[in-house]
């Protein structure tokens, strides 16, 4: 699929047809995310594949928005090593980063994608530290649910000029 | 440009030739960028296109690492707008993405691009509020140099097995 369309017509599916998806991709699209750009190229980041539905069917017990993770393929969990962060405060962007890399990915290879937020909500951190195990240094930051899509929703366009400014603020 | 390909060659690329990008293109990648997730759909960003060179070599007085400014096409500074962020904490992470999927869309355009961070270093948030005369609710967050590469530089591999856990944590 072409880049633009692949950003442009990204969005968060929800709904999943049971069907595995290929070790090849999966790995695909975790070498996509370390792909992003970092602070300093510190690269902070860890991947946590959860493909075993007795932990995935555990997420939505502390996380509130993550029902899908029951009729998800797999799950990765991206985190990142605070002793890895080089630039202080910078590990949350450079993971951000590397999430919206794999959703990009996921939609130009037919998968739907939903980027659940972790961090900084220390519910949910705590629940994932816990339910995998995390040692004390390793920050649970973006949990993406994929799967092949079940439906076909268009994206609405987001285009809104009024975000639009040149080489100064001007309210509009 | 392919999707995966586009996400795999991103690079920071420096040095650039002397040419206008269009502003077609321009606003092209803005509307990508607002095309990124975000939290409950806050859309919390602004963008400011910089392509006035009296203003673009102001940056590297409180920027250290943006030098490429004095010989780029142009800028776009990301922004929030603190009223816009229904979700706590998120404006951050919903920004890093607006600003990765416009590093993608560039690189795919033939553009090359640098991420140049501005949040959260004080220093370079004020030199950026007061250069752009920024309100009290809009808080910079990431400028993005582009222009026509003058290199290239091939992207050396990223994928570090290491970085990948199965179901736990497991250390390696």
């Amino acid at each position: 699929m072409d880049a633009i369309e692949a950003i442009k017509t990204r969005r968060s599916i929800r709904k999943y047809i049971r069907k595995k998806i290929p070790n090849k991709t999966v790995n695909e699209l975790i070498e996509l995310g370390m792909n992003a750009p970092s602070a300093g190229n510190e690269k902070p980041w860890h991947f946590i594949i959860i493909n075993n539905y007795e932990i995935l069917k555990k997420i939505p017990i502390f996380h509130p928005h993550s029902n899908m993770l029951k009729k998800a393929s797999l799950a990765i969990l991206i985190c990142y090593d605070i002793n890895l962060e080089k630039h202080k405060g910078m590990a949350v962007q450079d993971c951000a980063a590397s999430t919206e890399n794999i959703l990009i990915a996921a939609n130009a290879k037919g998968l739907g994608s939903v980027w659940l937020g972790i961090y900084p909500r220390q519910e949910r951190m705590k629940g994932m530290i816990k339910l995998l195990n995390l040692p004390e240094n390793i920050i649970p930051f973006s949990l993406i649910s994929l799967g092949y899509p079940a439906d076909n929703v268009v994206k609405e366009k987001n285009i809104d000029l009024t975000r639009v400014h040149h080489n100064h603020w001007k309210s509009n």
